[in-house]
């Protein structure tokens, strides 16, 4: 099938949303954890967290900063710091029950069942429940004029996982820790391994 | 497991590398085609295409300008288009070799089996052998100082996919595709279907 330009602009608007979301292809699931400057927890799930490096190791995501993650967004700029948190097949469905619109005062964590944990004194609450987690410190945003989100990046400073996940390379098994991915809007995936493929020569 | 800020600088290079890298979760895997103004075609393997926004329907990639993929970005800044090829579970082997050092002059379509194809006179060869792929125009990119990184922002134009991933809503079905999950630098995975949830309320 081939859908035009003209066919995705036609698209009623949720179908567009669905459609075109689903063409960056699997996503990561993430957690993002914040607190505002009064210690009030949130919690947001984020598919847009993308490698920008690993020396120094930088993380970036996508905001969309009127929309239902902005008081992440507001809290990254208050304080700071953010966790990231992958997602599991045991917590996939809390994680998906973030993206209500809950008022400032309302912790996803309450809402959820999820538990905040607070690990070597960071100013951000981790997931208990996520068995691959990370805690971030905001270097700057970039603002996108071409749609009005912001590209926030991070760096990363501590990481907490199950032993399990890694390798003697370095390489983090992620089906060892159940994570999960995301497609589209709303659908959550189960991975499993296909191969590691050697470093590609000529 | 507790990775410290001093003990991720410590490690190794690669080790380095592939611990960062596995940090940003499943990722999905696209082949980048390209030509340059003289025809000869491009083909590269991308884990960081990113949704930005679906109206109007953006995406964005992260590019190092100078690795690997370099004569991706010089192509997309010379002819101002590219296509998006989402890499299925009977190419990932060969859409791992397009990140080899060919030269300008080699083609990594001719390099790997892969073959080019040209749909309604776009001006960037897609992958035949993939099963959902998509036209991008060119808008902008933006410097990351921070890492020297660049973030590639483009239009969807055309989008090109076999009618069975598509469901009633518009969401496309990307395990219908066949399409896999990339993680860390190397590691290939299957995915399968765990549920889609319905939008989140209070």
């Amino acid at each position: 099938m081939h859908f035009t330009q003209q066919h995705i602009a036609a698209l009623e608007k949720h179908s567009r949303a669905h459609f075109i979301n689903s063409l960056s292809g699997f996503k990561s699931a993430n957690l993002i954890g914040t607190q505002d400057t009064a210690g009030n927890t949130n919690l947001s799930i984020v598919s847009s967290v993308v490698h920008l490096g690993a020396h120094p190791p930088l993380i970036g995501m996508i905001m969309r900063p009127h929309s239902v993650p902005r008081h992440t967004f507001e809290n990254i700029l208050a304080t700071g710091v953010y966790t990231i948190n992958h997602v599991n097949s045991k917590i996939y469905k809390q994680a998906h029950q973030t993206s209500a619109r809950y008022d400032q005062d309302e912790s996803e964590f309450t809402a959820t069942g999820l538990t905040p944990e607070y690990l070597n004194e960071f100013n951000a609450p981790f997931v208990q429940q996520s068995r691959l987690k990370y805690a971030v410190k905001y270097l700057e945003h970039q603002h996108l004029a071409v749609n009005g989100t912001e590209l926030v990046i991070g760096e990363i400073t501590d990481v907490y996982f199950d032993e399990i996940a890694l390798q003697s390379d370095g390489f983090l098994d992620l089906t060892a820790v159940d994570t999960v991915a995301v497609s589209g809007l709303d659908s959550y995936h189960g991975v499993n391994k296909l191969q590691r493929l050697p470093y590609a020569k000529k």
